[in-house]
């Protein structure tokens, strides 16, 4: 078996227009497409026979710099109804999603003035394969931790 | 302020090694580098400051059809060491990560046959805009989702 490509990662929210507007609106992801579903497939798929599910697809815009086709998928499951867990980035199985940027300093700048909450400053990669690059954690509505990072090539 | 690319995705497990076995040995990632680090810049990011890791970065193996770009992060925090919570894919903040793949019956019967834990047998998308399609999701050791996608183009 071969695996032709790591297509997207998908996350749950709690709602769907509110991750759409942060993801879109303050990351500056495409919408590619946005659509409702209680389909039979679907539930069959996500394992929950009384599934209904509201799901949006983003990615990079086609024009950017960005060769990678990797999409984010934002999911809301309106039934069956979840519950927030533990949010911390130690605990097995929270993931975090990163996102490269050509200067961290400008990016948190313009995030942080739109209210993004960030866990530090940008910090400096001062050791290790990637020393010179500047990296800094951050969250999207929901606590998921997000990542953006500048990598050493890059202007400082 | 444009995001560049989506880079990687981390996942935080309880097991780096048994992780990377599965990630690299059974579905076939490329293991790109594994280091331990407790020095000072990671502890900032994570934003814990006694923070002890294991990182394991893995990405699809450089000769294959895939153009994505994008990596598969394992940490393995043993310092804070925390718990799993509820892993079921309603809850928002929990993640899944897909992958494509050209055959989605035979990946599953070789993964099923190496003990891989499948949420279904390969279900068709009957509707909507991946018609055609087939998708099925299945459990890393530390019960994060995973799918696999085969995409309506390719051989049924």
């Amino acid at each position: 078996m071969t695996l032709a490509e790591v297509f997207h990662t998908g996350i749950t929210v709690s709602d769907l227009e509110r991750s759409v507007a942060f993801y879109r609106d303050v990351l500056g992801l495409e919408l590619v497409a946005q659509w409702d579903s209680a389909q039979p497939y679907l539930r069959a798929v996500v394992g929950y026979p009384d599934a209904e599910l509201r799901i949006a697809l983003l990615r990079l815009p086609r024009g950017s710099a960005g060769a990678s086709g990797h999409h984010i998928e934002l999911l809301e499951y309106r039934v069956p109804r979840g519950t927030r867990g533990d949010a911390r980035t130690f605990n097995p199985g929270n993931a975090h999603v990163a996102f490269m940027v050509e200067d961290l300093d400008a990016a948190y700048a313009e995030l942080a003035a739109r209210g993004v909450r960030f866990k530090s400053t940008p910090v400096e990669i001062t050791h290790g394969r990637n020393k010179g690059a500047k990296a800094v954690y951050f969250l999207d509505p929901d606590d998921v931790t997000l990542e953006l990072i500048q990598p050493a090539h890059a202007a400082s």
